[in-house]
């Protein structure tokens, strides 16, 4: 089979019927059709579509080794620094059809699954590990161009260090028990995105502090498994109008949390389950993490692009260029932009081949990417309310420029450069970009992408190589160090 | 008459039926009632009411000398140190029932009113200027316990300073002939917040660079009259929930472009026209900044205290009260909240009268609170972000909690010093404050309050008086300085 | 006795000939004739002397109820609110005489002699107290007009939170054994600024994890007791030139390595000693912190008034007031010097006695200050800079005026308002400030005057009254907290 | 000839006995024996020694086409990615050697001068231009491995930009006439570093405001030409003790003031003279500012790899690695590090060959860097302050440990992770880097490398490319924009 068409893609979601709850009610019908689903299904199908547009089917997809069969290539392990280059270039195609806005385009996933699967040697051999089913489902998810979301995140009921997570009734989810068909599970997760929008949801345990066997484990089910439940938060959708709302109607994608009501993993679904030893060398051993961050920044890029093009619009629409805080407000946009670029071409030019012969990009330059985004991200938006000023505030609808009240709008709301209307729909782009319900739920988003910003930064600092350094100051001070 | 109830208020309103658009119709039928104003309006009745409550009657309201008649205190000119306290007693209660989110609650016009009275001595005899006007709109106002907004901003075409805003047809509002009835005015101003949700419009004209004779001037009149049109925004309530949108539901104002439509402004309601050295004179030379600064400090200072108790209670629901960074966080808030009390309580005890004996807050400690609150507010907002992190993206919602996933839903979502359901509650709430539309229109109105920052600041540094402090390095290093 | 004057204070140093080592060599002959030490002591020597200033003689002291002899204001136990101002005011004169610059003038230590004294009862009837010392040595002090310096940090080989401090040799000062005579003392203490210029140091224990009985002490002793032993670092005075180093010529103030080595500290010297819970209770119980903070604050704002000048100063030099980053760079100072000025006010408006009699200041609005000034204080020397740009760095000597290339430097460094001789001396008084080793002394003295930033922001969170901001939201939300 | 050691750089540079003035004085005698130069002259000797060395020799130089002579690799022209990676590595070597702290390594001028010399075509056919004369001096300088300053900064009266700076005796250097044997130059120039060390001094005019055709000029004059007068500023050299003053006892480079007393340029040293337009072109369109930022950031890159080796150092001897406020703020210094070198490293990779067959790196990526490092160098020593604490106060000399209280500093200082001389030696180092006249001429120095740090922002703002991020906008709201 392999590639799949936006309509394949939405007739599979429909046909899944998964439980889905949206306020207080249980999804009934087509997905699709849903107020709070279709903007972002449609946007996901045209993802889709573009692996099979002509002009792009070359740099979208690839073909298996003495096979003929197209393939989405966020499936391809790359084996040289090209195929990497080849992989980022598909990545931005996704990322620039979407101005970066969409977090769980498809590739973010694809990308998990190749490395997992690139990866899954760390499993051989080992106690309550099933290397094969991994293969298994990358075979399957190439196949069928399957769509996946993830979840990690555990329920944040206590976040004190000290805290030991032990309740009676699970509250993370966990094994309770295991039969000859598979893992029974019972528990939550929270903050799946696209939960219940893609054909599988991967559950897989990040290592912690006092991490319990009975939380370590990973596998991948279908959307519609008994006993998996999706409760969606509420809906950042503003409407159907592109003109009122561009973004939230196209890119909102949902968050839901995931609820495991003894819920029957099968045994060939399962990849490790009850072993903490496991589970933290796949979480740190694997491509996986290298992988993602090379994803993530790919499509940061091109949303910082997004704004820098939002930001100088804005500039030009009121006529401010002349002011120096303007510039120096551009100015930082652009510094922002050209070191995310920096770094990733880094990360790429020092490319490795790992153990198991995938080429991964340089670690320490994307660690270093996702240190800064999520600091100058909502410095981004910042910077874009402060251009547009009280300007964020005057927004009339699409509705207003269709009554009879048009004329006061064109001449009291004209720009410099545009015309009123365009004008409107510029701030209102602003606005829902940085001020709407989905707009803040982006930068809250890209501030906690990798997770908590402080953890992120102690990681780079304690992986990074400082010997070499203190050894010349040593050296010129000439310093007898203690070791210890 | 002197003091009204909050029905008399909505009554009184819903009579006028102003020209209000709202997303492509003209408004019909009782405003009080429409579901983007009914909100706001049941909660400023309420404010209304305070004025009539037993306990706090001798707190909200004066008598005029030699009368008995209860006249709201916001009317009220302060002759001494202790009546400028009592104001600014009278604004807390009002603050505090608002929590310092209602921008226009009604002292904040009422006090403006005031001070153009207690000022009007400026127009005294000079060419174009009623000065009897503005005082015959006091009394009406202090009698009748009027509603006033007000709108200074005009339309934002072109901001560069080399920018003149000439234009065949009016855009920024302006007198196009006067005869004998009135001043006809035509043109726009923007943002009037509560534009049409109040009795009077008081119009009235910031001094600018290539400030037009036809632009300068002052009035009030009916939110009613012929030829004056509110056109609002998208409305930023969430919806009727106060479970799903604690604070929008109630306290979300409005903001509306305001068009003059050859619009008649009665003799008897100009207080000036055609004359820049006056119009510049009562902006700069009047207590109406001192008493707005005044007001506007009071209220931000219950709105710091707001949000200092939603953080800690965040903090003590998901237990990080133990890590360093969330400690600073928290005394970062608190850093603020006792900055801005203390500059408050400077400008009142170095109050002093002015030429006209009212008692007027000290300028310099106020400024410099309205210098500050623009930064450290958007910091907050970002604080309460930074601390909910992930959690500020889970909050199912009022129908969610009736229904059958409840049990999830209390399981999973259990905070550790409350359960789910007060959790969500919180989590909302902390969610309406900075992310939803209301909360980030919050924000960027905190920042502009006074304006530009940018200006704010070279405002302070102008008026300042750094001459004794430059006096005293000159003495110290013996310097001979030019006198330019 | 009562006061004395400069020329007793410095004929009275030079004859306790202490044990003071400079530069491997220790010190012989006239304390105040040595190149390091003669600046400071000249200074210190004016400002006893402004106690005896006819015109300020009554700013600066008082008289003990039934004495005629004048007696150090800085003694005085303040009783009212108008003894709390007229005490803050004797510290600004001795502040402005020194542009907030000496951190240790006299009114520092002997403030702190006055709140040891006050809330001396502390100790009554626990064991190894002696409340009656601390009152001989206040009445002592006050009769002789006794100048003090004291230390308190202890040596930094560890500073891990895990680490015990534990070694065989002592290393921090410890009592090592105690016969009739009374303490010896073994070990050493860090940081004694102005060590060595003093009559006495006082000795006290602060608080800490592992805080052993050993270490558990206080007491006063003078500076030439046997066995003590102070280890200057090398000396920031840039030399007698006040041309050339306007600042470090007057106030380099030494900073010493305190050595205990055997030191006997007599009984009747010894305020307490091998008393944990005693040392705890006299440092967060008394009004040492209180008081100490009052001064510390009053004499920042002097200095903060010292900067403004300078700054502006700067500005008029070359001519770059219309810059908008200048003037906001310049508000920034007005701003940090305005909260500061707020916040003492505060303070001292809220004063309340304490149980012994002592009209204490308000803590909260002192903490909080005491938060800003280790922030803005380095901001303000980086203004310094950014306005000097590279002026800071042409900066010819005097000699270079006094010689045949005068002429140049008259034509080239001529500056906007002043001739090249006053530039040169403004930039020189800048660069000692901010650049040189006296003035970033300077700002990690500011950075650290109260111990750790991070500490003083959890200690400030700690003790701030939360819970009515928080019962605020509890009821508006209407939630059930878990009391924990 | 080709290159030199470095006693026959020395041998040279005394031989020339330039006019330098110090503290009120000329110079008489070996400037190599002078104190304020000795430790400036000795590093740099050991530089070119550098190029002999055997190892180094094939990285350090180069041979021309055909010839056997090794030159100096900095004066190379770059023809290919290989040949300017090459050229880095060289840069490398000398900016280790001095860990990046000499701003005037011989590189950075040599770099410039082989700049114009490959850009000379520009001046071909002009009025009053020499382009012959630029190059017979790099081939003079090639062959002699001349060392060169510059001076670009005209004198500060006053900074407004709407000062024309007319006045009738010249301040800024300037042509007050030309004969038949050279220009005559009279006026300053401000801050030569290195001035009156070097062989040559190269000036040149950069464009302004106000540019008036008699300062629209550029030559190179040997530094002993008559009429060339170097004034010095105050030495920052700490001594000659490299224990005390390990930094400024060898890298301190001396900044002068230039003046040109009636001094004569003969014509065969003349690039150009009297050519607005010219002069213009020149600094805009030649190579130089790409070079010169290509060598700057190298260094950089290197001094910040010294300041992390710094830090972790601090971090190691008191041991306080286990803080999260010190990973983050080493993280810190990691992702300034790691961005610099990613943005040098896209700058090459993204090189392209120029008009005249020079092989120039991308100007955008080194732009960018030159536009953070400002920035975070002055932070970067703020983060080793923090770290140092108190114990950057607390420094004992050399002679200290050498007299009889060695004993005291053994105990008394000893580290976590050193004895106390190797401590105090670290900390030591830390001060002179961050604390020392040195160190903070240091951070004033980045800060202003490339000048004024918001016109740095503003011209990459203004020459970064716009237009395809805008118009991706432009499409997908469909706007019309009007062409200005």
């Amino acid at each position: 089979m392999g590639i799949i068409s936006g309509k394949e893609y939405i007739d599979r979601l429909n046909k899944l019927e998964s439980e889905i709850w949206f306020d207080g009610e249980k999804i009934k019908g087509r997905i699709s059709e849903h107020f709070a689903f279709k903007g972002v299904l449609k946007t996901k199908a045209s993802l889709y579509d573009l692996q099979n547009d002509p002009i792009l089917k070359d740099e979208m997809t690839f073909c298996l080794p003495g096979q003929r069969e197209r393939i989405g290539l966020s499936y391809m392990q790359p084996k040289t620094k090209d195929d990497l280059k080849r992989k980022r270039k598909m990545m931005e195609h996704w990322a620039r059809a979407t101005h970066g806005l969409m977090g769980r385009s498809p590739d973010y996933m694809n990308t998990a699954v190749m490395s997992f699967a690139s990866s899954s040697a760390i499993l051989n051999n080992r106690e309550n590990c099933f290397p094969e089913n991994i293969q298994s489902l990358y075979k399957k998810a190439m196949e069928e161009d399957l769509s996946f979301t993830h979840t990690f995140i555990t329920p944040q009921v206590n976040r004190s260090q000290f805290y030991l997570g032990m309740s009676e009734k699970p509250i993370s989810a966990k094994v309770i028990k295991h039969n000859q068909n598979g893992l029974i599970i019972n528990g939550a997760r929270l903050l799946a995105t696209q939960g219940g929008l893609t054909d599988e949801l991967l559950v897989i345990s990040a290592p912690k502090l006092y991490f319990n066997k009975d939380e370590a484990f990973a596998f991948s089910i279908p959307s519609n498994t008994k006993g998996l439940r999706f409760i969606c938060r509420e809906s950042f959708t503003g409407g159907e109008s592109s003109f009122n709302h561009p973004l939230s109607s196209r890119y909102e994608e949902m968050d839901s949390i995931v609820v495991f009501d003894n819920t029957l993993v099968p045994w060939d679904r399962v990849f490790f389950y009850n072993n903490v030893e496991v589970a933290t060398d796949f979480m740190t051993q694997s491509s996986f993490y290298i992988f993602a961050y090379h994803q993530v920044v790919s499509r940061q890029i091109v949303k910082a692009e997004f704004i820098l093009g939002v930001a100088q619009l804005l500039v030009e629409a009121i006529n401010v260029v002349e002011y120096q805080h303007i510039q120096e407000k551009l100015s930082e946009i652009i510094i922002g932009l050209e070191t995310m670029k920096s770094l990733l071409e880094r990360a790429e030019n020092d490319a490795i081949l790992d153990e198991w012969g995938c080429m991964c990009p340089s670690m320490i330059p994307l660690q270093v990417a996702s240190n800064i985004f999520p600091r100058i991200y909502p410095r981004f938006c910042e910077i874009i309310q402060l251009i547009g000023a009280s300007g964020m505030i005057s927004i009339p609808t699409e509705k207003d420029f269709e009554s009879e009240i048009r004329a006061d709008l064109d001449q009291y709301l004209q720009a410099y450069s545009m015309d009123a209307e365009d004008r409107v729909k510029l701030f209102r782009l602003a606005w829902d970009l940085t001020m709407s319900p989905f707009g803040t739920r982006q930068t809250q988003y890209e501030r906690y992408f990798f997770g908590d910003p402080i953890r992120l930064s102690s990681d780079l600092y304690r992986s990074y190589l400082k010997e070499p350094h203190v050894e010349k100051i040593t050296k010129f001070l000439n310093l007898k160090r203690k070791t210890n």
